[in-house]
């Protein structure tokens, strides 16, 4: 209300001063706020909040909107009554607004929707505990972000904002929308969801987020003020009023309406708000006559696809980024399940204490802040500089992840002892349970649906041990298999844990010598398989042959369908560009560019090393070289095919920067078409050399063609389907018909100039490259029945158990170590997003289907679930439909209709 | 009253929040204050008031100074009533406290008092008029010129001041203050004034201007801001108490008393004063804790010398802006008279006006605010970036004189006319004289008492014409001399003008056809001397003899006195350094660094050419290399031998950068002293490799014993005394018996890292180096007979005569042409320094004794001068004897005694 709307007859121009506040990028969050490292950048968040407060309580006309209330909440606690009394008038004057209103303006293509509901959540919230209804954002602003999902604009839409701004796409896209008049339209968010529920009106700023060319008025800018002292030989303002209306016509050019947006402010830009307001006023009174203008129609067109791949000039293609620094990223996907289990058993605790506990001081903020600054769009995406990710990795999760882990261990023993957690078991090392003989393993699951899964703990097997591993509830000793194990701890223990839904079983495990001949549970130690034999693994679902000379994965046999494929598995690399002759674009965190679309065997001899093949699980180990190995499992009863890989330290003393892929190659039809999630939830088409909006110019053949993947991808004709789930996001594409490929890591020696300044050359603790281990999960099915098997492996895959480990005695474990905090389970479809209890003691529950409409005949049907005895000791007695981000009640809101 | 006063037993800390305005360096006046051409600094000051008042408005224990009346009434014009009721309720308050209060900081070694006491008194009449007598500056701040003059100290003193502080002084005299606890004393600034008199409170500030490391809190400083987040491992309140109060302790000891000053601000600072003030409440807030301390005594120290020159290392001595542009130090001394002939025209007007004109809107301020300007320490210093240099001179200093000439015009003429003036008579160009055959020249002189100086015309003289000049009011025609000339015009029309007391007088001049054969009135074009005869001139007075051989000038005789002696003179360069092994410094715009102590001739050969002898004016031209000129006069009836040097463009293609010296050397037995003035007013005695109060370590034998020679440098013996008077600053020295030095200009290849980032390489139109042309003054006298002779020659120098020139038929002129307007000339010893008219309408007028103490028997006695009828229609009602800066009552003031 607080706005001027206007007037009909005249072109309006909207200034909008903004600043735009990076939660980490080449300084950290705290270097940020404070002001520090200044050598860097001087950017000190603080006083753009104490100086735009000041500007704006001065001057009822003045502006102002602010987004990262990472930043603006840490401001608040910092201020005296007076000042924040002070803030809540200017926030219901309308004079402050929030917009966005997340904790950072995340990422779009490397998140997953369950972190970007909780950092939205977590700001909104904020704001709305603050200031009341008054102050919900009803504008999201992605103003900088490298390309936009779908699911973000759905999210948004169920979240209850009424638009979205932002300020890259793809160079191409722009001037097509420009021309076409397309700067704003209507994004239909899902393909699921009734329209116009995950509808979002949808506007590209002219600008990105910058002024107009000659109008930065920032203190750190280098354009002239408005100097209208009439005595001065450089008095400037007869021509800076001639270049701003003739920028603002020549935006109007570009949209619809008579009403345009001008977004006055940059980067950390207003911290010392007086130049910038100064000269707006300056501004505003010299352009004093609106200029008579008449092009008004409002018939929105509307958008269903995405902004992806990003690309702001012909081989500045931004998807390198969908890779960058695969340890941070699977980190960051780690600390979301440490963080949901933390909400889950927070709860089960608030629930115990008859929702009487404390919890404005709950240890989960720490990691639910730190979650929230990770989703940030410089640091999941990999963007920022080495010392913000360390920062976001070593400091802020991992304090995080130390407070919850206080909290899961303290509810799960009932505060009588603490778990044991290791952090390094994916590298086959925990110092507690190699030094142990005798101990018990807790492992929790925190779906609402019961699961079994194999668990992998590191043991010390030397000179020859037996372990028996018994379940505790039941007393039943376990069926075990020991792996032999080249990494840190020389053996695994490997057996199958049987989970409730939502909670945890535990299991007693023991080591006792055995008769140095007694090798019966040991596996041997893989074999190296005579070069003449070809080698195949097999469980009751999946055959996998691997070719006897490549020593490549040939085929796969899906046992149960029948369906027989060559599957021609590779790992490879681009050789990062340098730049060339048609541009001087160089490979970098941001950017992939390829120096050639034709990438390099990671094996040198075009022969890879197999060797192992063992029962419990089946394992064939892949050595491609001395830097790239793979484990191809298939476990007894489970239905995928499970591949490890280990990539680094990639070298480069050859100085050729490298960017590490895994390419299968298949004879499935697919014809240019693949397909990829958006943030781990929705899947969208995507089809090689092609965009749905605008004719593409196809200027760099792979990285033009490469898509965020958050979860999964695949690749089917009418009845195959080859699916490939991913631990953590990635890049990834496919190039030809019948292939697919993921880019898994990357090193590079250049820097893209895109602002980070840094090479992204990520080292480890002796210097090295740095090594990064993830899987891939392959479903090779019919195109009809792979959805259920993608859809389910994909929430197991983000929500795994979590295994912690207690002393030989085992913790006061309630009903003998084993225990469901839910009286339901949930039925497959539905996927319990959010279990957590707010500031003021509520319990904010989020059910999700997770199937697509078209998904499924059976499981993407509706399903009703009983709320009512769902979580024991939970009655519940008042139930509110909130929005999204659980900031309003939904039923008080009624959105724009556009 | 409004500062803290501490407590006797502890360490008080005086935290002094400041800024340093420059008003121009790297970029112009007008840029400083909006802010513009950030791309070389962002620095604006319209912010600093801006933020730092509205700083202080929200906390009433926040202080805040203020030196650069420039600025401040700049933006105090553009702020609104309610503003500047709020600044004048700081002001009141003691919260914002002007000091100093000049109009700029100005510069102490290239300045020339008459300018210092103008730009003080266009600062502090601003200050006293607009928030009365509350705020006058009592500490006068001068933290950044480069060396300190005595004359300063004495016209602080003068101006009420009760004390001064400043930042740069040779870094071996710091050291040995701060052992000897001399970092605060007594400056006696002058030996003619009865002390107290000129007496004043001299504190050297500890770390200059800045403050201790660690504690840059401005928006543009790297060190990290207080950061008391107790959740942060950045937390650093406890380092940055600790580093504090040792910072403290550190200073205390250099210092006698308990109180200790640090300087919380430096250049352009506080343009968003949150950030210092922010930083500054949480420092006191933590270092809250006074400490005891008890170091008290209270007997000051006594100096009388000065701080020439500085040294800031041992190979970086600041004795290259004594000399750096004198193009603009020539036009800075030119504008001066132009200034002061304004204001005296200005009051004649007034006073015909029955004192009824409007001078608010006088067109005099527009040069009085540029020379203020000028007069900055960057300015006048040569010391600014060349866009600088040429916004002083063409901009401000152009603009300034041309008002100036309107009102010179228009007074003379009693509006009737536009008078021309011709800027660039010194190298024979005035479009108007040459292009008239009959025109009128009027010549103003601006002193108070009468005289008769030679006036030079430039004229075109081909193929042969006969100039004759009347003297208007008497009708008598004038002896002439027509000079053949190699200058723009080809001829010089030389006569002699009598003058009048504050007052003009009137010239016709008509060219008549001569016979061709009729060259009775011309002087020979100057044949080429025969190179066996050596070459003399002379009057009644001096007798100047040229060696034959080498063609420099010789010897001199003074034929009253009979004084003979040789005098040799030659130019000579030293090379400026490059950086060697002892040092990698450079000369530059500010260090003068000579790569060697020998300069090398300016004429390759070793002989100079000689030309031309002639008879009214005797003269004697002199050509050293194709880049370096010299023309040596003796006009008839006049008492000193004129030396006209024209050097340039000095070559640099051999990457060589040149620094051009003139040197006369006799058989005077100085014994290593010579005498320089102060700012052209006392003179003081130096010593080769000798500091009155410390013992030198003398590292550089040339740089480091040159002196700022703004009006006369002498040597003299028992019996003789040489002096050298110039028309513009210069550096100057005596580096061996009977020897003196002036350099006269440089160009230099190099920088010397001071800040200015370019090599003092000033070209003019053409990109060739710039050519400059001044004069030099010698007088060969007894001891006691020279001072009476070079304070008069000293006068006349910078209060010469105005020439103007009308048309035909003669302007409106008074009396027919003559016109005096004062009643009583002044005797010779009373300098009428300022006849000027108020804001206010009443009249400023300053009368001087030029003479010092023991300068001369007669002419050093008190004079007793009349005011009443000391002008012509200016009936005195009320005389207020004011400070020298015009600001306050004499009677009012009781400077602190020390």
């Amino acid at each position: 209300q607080s706005c001027n709307q206007g007037e009909a007859d005249k072109l309006n121009v909207h200034i909008v001063p903004h600043t735009h506040d990076d939660v980490g990028w080449l300084k950290t969050v705290d270097q940020y706020y404070y002001g520090a490292n200044s050598s860097i950048a001087w950017a000190g968040v603080q006083y753009i909040l104490d100086t735009v407060v000041q500007q704006l309580s001065v001057d009822p006309t003045r502006r102002f909107i602010y987004v990262e209330v990472a930043f603006f909440s840490r401001w608040w606690r910092e201020q005296n009554t007076e000042v924040q009394q002070e803030v809540k008038r200017l926030v219901q004057e309308g004079r402050l607004e929030f917009i966005l209103g997340g904790w950072s303006m995340n990422d779009e293509a490397a998140t997953h929707y369950n972190a970007i509901i909780d950092q939205m959540t977590l700001g909104l919230r904020f704001l709305n505990d603050t200031f009341g209804p008054c102050a919900r954002p009803r504008v999201a602003w992605q103003i900088d972000p490298f390309g936009h999902s779908r699911e973000q604009a759905s999210l948004f839409a169920q979240m209850g904002f009424d638009g979205l701004f932002f300020g890259r796409l793809d160079y191409q896209d722009k001037e097509t929308r420009e021309m076409k008049l397309k700067m704003e339209e209507i994004w239909r968010g899902s393909q699921s969801l009734h329209h116009p529920e995950a509808d979002l009106f949808t506007g590209v700023n002219e600008n990105g987020y910058n002024p107009p060319a000659g109008f930065c008025f920032d203190a750190y800018c280098k354009d002239d003020p408005i100097m209208d002292d009439p005595t001065l030989e450089d008095n400037n303002v007869k021509q800076k009023v001639d270049d701003f209306i003739s920028a603002a016509h020549k935006q109007a050019k570009h949209f619809r309406t008579n009403h345009i947006m001008m977004t006055m402010g940059s980067d950390f830009q207003y911290s010392n708000a007086k130049a910038w307001f100064k000269n707006l006023d300056k501004l505003m009174k010299y352009v004093n006559s609106a200029v008579r203008y008449k092009n008004c129609f409002f018939l929105w067109s509307v958008k269903s696809d995405d902004f992806f791949p990003y690309a702001d000039a012909p081989h500045q293609f931004w998807t390198g980024y969908f890779t960058s620094r695969p340890g941070l990223k699977g980190y960051v996907r780690e600390s979301n399940k440490y963080l949901q289990v933390c909400n889950q058993l927070e709860t089960v605790a608030h629930l115990r204490s008859g929702m009487k506990s404390n919890l404005r001081t709950s240890k989960s903020n720490v990691l639910r802040a730190a979650m929230g600054v990770a989703q940030h769009h410089d640091a999941v995406s990999g963007t920022s500089k080495q010392h913000v990710a360390n920062d976001y990795a070593k400091h802020k999760l991992k304090s995080g992840g130390r407070h919850c882990k206080d909290v899961i261990s303290s509810v799960i023993t009932e505060g009588s002892s603490n778990l044991t957690f290791c952090d390094y078991m994916n590298i086959t090392l925990c110092d507690f349970t190699q030094n142990s003989n005798r101990f018990t393993a807790v492992v929790y699951n925190p779906l609402a649906r019961a699961v079994s899964k194999y668990i992998r703990i590191p043991v010390d097997c030397t000179p020859s041990y037996i372990f028996v591993v018994i379940e505790l509830v039941t007393g039943a000793r376990l069926t075990t298999q020991v792996r032999r194990n080249r990494g840190n701890a020389n053996c695994e223990l490997v057996f199958l844990a049987k989970l409730p839904a939502l909670g945890y079983n535990s299991f007693s495990i023991e080591k006792y010598k055995s008769s140095a001949t007694n090798k019966r549970l040991f596996t041997p130690k893989g074999k190296v398989v005579n070069p003449s034999d070809d080698i195949t693994i097999s469980n009751e679902f999946y055959s996998v042959n691997f070719n006897r000379n490549s020593g490549l994965m040939d085929s796969i046999v899906n046992i149960e369908s029948g369906i027989k494929i060559p599957v021609h598995q590779d790992m490879l690399w681009y050789n990062g560009s340098m730049g060339n002759n048609a541009s001087k674009q160089q490979s970098g965190a941001y950017i992939f560019r390829p120096n050639s679309s034709t990438p390099f065997h990671c094996s040198n001899d075009g022969k890879v090393k197999l060797s192992g093949s063992n029962p419990l699980v089946q394992e064939v180990y892949q050595k491609f070289s001395d830097w790239a190995y793979q484990v191809v499992r298939l476990y007894k009863g489970i239905k995928h095919i499970e591949v490890e890989w280990t990539v680094g330290p990639i070298p480069v003393k050859d100085q050729w920067g490298k960017e590490v892929i895994s390419r299968y190659e298949t004879n499935i039809d697919s014809n240019g078409y693949f397909y990829t999630d958006a943030n781990g939830r929705e899947v969208l088409e995507r089809k090689k050399n092609y965009r749905p909006t605008w004719k593409l110019n196809q200027t760099e053949p792979v990285a033009g063609n490469y898509y965020p993947v958050n979860s999964r991808i695949y690749i089917r004709d009418a009845h195959v389907q080859l699916t490939v789930l991913t631990d953590r996001s990635q890049g990834g594409s496919s190039l030809s018909s019948g292939a697919l490929e993921l880019m898994v890591h990357r090193r590079l020696l250049g820097e893209d100039s895109k602002g980070v300044a840094e090479p992204l050359n990520e080292t480890g603790q002796f210097g090295d490259g740095l090594i990064t281990r993830g899987k891939h999960w392959l479903l090779l099915d019919t195109v009809t029945s792979s959805a259920k098997q993608h859809r389910l492996l994909g929430e197991e895959a983000f929500m795994s158990p979590l295994v912690m480990f207690g002393g030989a005695t085992p913790p006061a474990l309630v009903q003998v170590g084993f225990q469901s905090f839910i009286v339901n389970p949930l039925p497959p479809n539905i996927h319990l997003l959010t279990l957590a209890t707010t500031n003021s003691g509520e319990l904010l529950v989020r059910l999700e289907h997770q199937f697509a409409k078209h998904d499924d005949d059976v499981l993407s049907q509706p399903v009703t679930v009983s709320l009512k005895g769902l979580i024991k000791n939970f009655e519940v007695k008042i139930v509110d439909e909130l929005l999204l981000g659980g900031n309003a009640l939904k039923n008080t809101i009624n959105r724009l209709q556009w």
